[in-house]
């Protein structure tokens, strides 16, 4: 059976899926193309529902009772793809209960943008910072932007999201690397056996409460006539830094 | 006088500037924002007109005589931002002829993505490569979402583009060293004291005629569930983890 109408219920729950709000509501979300979509299949991700376009003709790792056939039509409709592949899961968003990390941690302090939660979720797996704590400032990480940057790091990594003051309260006891202008230079700095890595958010840089808590600060140098990077790019710098000894060879 | 009509001729050519085949024939390029436009103006570049909004009442740091006034409407019309500051410069594209470097480098072969381009550029100003040559396969660096994510990046780099052929034959005796999957961890290797640095493709990496020219290979050594990283974020890592010495205090 092909589904051709966008006004089919389980169509228009799943098309809303793309929206903060119902994703919120139906603890779903969307992940989108053939090799995000075995990715999804190798994590310990639960996968709802399998949707495929009618002319979808690439693997679908995923067993006929999982999969929903739709027009083409209807999969663009889905689809938060420009050029749609025609695959797309929708997934359970697990729900950890908050706890301190058992290694290398990152805390993103109200990181706005949706692409760049998803590229430091992307760095933050292949670096090996395996938790990741996200203020409630921060973009949905869930979002389908965040979900493609991430290029599957969301199904590696562990996400926890909750309010500044209980990260920081779980977070208590590790030392905490603040990446903050005036810190010293990261290229310089001996990292602590255990650390949580906190970065800013890309206008406003580090909250108050975070830098309160810092044990150690630190930046990356810049020439003169630039004043900033961007802000996946630092942390992408730094989180390699800091970990590089655990890759030395 | 404020221009009001979006058939004016100078109105036309300017907003036909947001196409790479306008800038091409006209030697012109679109500067948009307060920010860029100072930090243009502090720059060596020649600009050639500055467009203000009539409600824009920012800061203007150009002379009347270069200034033109035009209506919300026709602003909107010339600039490429969802939400535009009512400021924008058309400023002469440079042209330098192809020439050895001075200091450590940057090639960039192929890379496709304007937003990669002047990322990598805003990297590279930071991180004191002051010399870019790009081969012809690039994204235009002038395009408005270029010079936009290279944050005055491209005002205080020189930007050199030609083929592949040329510019390697401009960097031949040089040290080439090419980051690619099967290199050396870039956190062990100890980089000459003067190279350039070459980065691929997003989906397809290093072109045969530079890999062959290498005279070293590197890469970012990753966890296995993650097998690559973002372009801009793996040279953003390699450009800083080759010069880190010149910013040892």
């Amino acid at each position: 059976m092909i589904l051709t109408s966008k006004n089919n219920p389980l169509i228009k729950e799943t098309a809303a899926l793309k929206d903060k709000k119902a994703r919120k509501e139906m603890g779903l979300f969307l992940v989108e193309g053939r090799k995000m979509a075995v990715e999804c299949q190798k994590s310990d991700f639960e996968i709802d529902r399998v949707f495929v376009a009618e002319s979808y003709t690439g693997e679908n790792p995923f067993s006929a009772e999982q999969t929903v056939c739709v027009s083409d039509d209807v999969f663009r409709f889905l689809s938060d793809e420009k050029t749609p592949q025609g695959i797309l899961c929708r997934v359970k968003i697990p729900t950890h209960s908050l706890r301190a990390p058992k290694g290398k941690c990152l805390l993103l302090d109200g990181v706005a943008d949706p692409g760049n939660i998803g590229t430091i979720i992307r760095t933050a797996n292949a670096a090996g910072y395996e938790e990741i704590y996200l203020t409630e400032e921060c973009a949905d990480p869930y979002s389908p932007k965040g979900v493609r940057a991430s290029m599957s790091g969301v199904f590696f990594t562990k996400l926890y999201r909750s309010s500044r003051v209980e990260i920081l309260s779980v977070l208590s006891g590790i030392p905490l690397v603040v990446a903050d202008m005036g810190g010293a230079n990261v290229f310089s700095f001996r990292a602590p056996e255990r650390f949580a890595l906190a970065i800013g958010n890309e206008a406003n840089g580090i909250s108050e409460a975070v830098r309160l808590a810092a044990t150690h600060t630190v930046r990356i140098p810049m020439q003169a006539t630039q004043e900033s990077l961007n802000a996946a790019i630092s942390a992408g710098i730094i989180m390699y830094v800091l970990n590089k000894d655990d890759f030395k060879e």
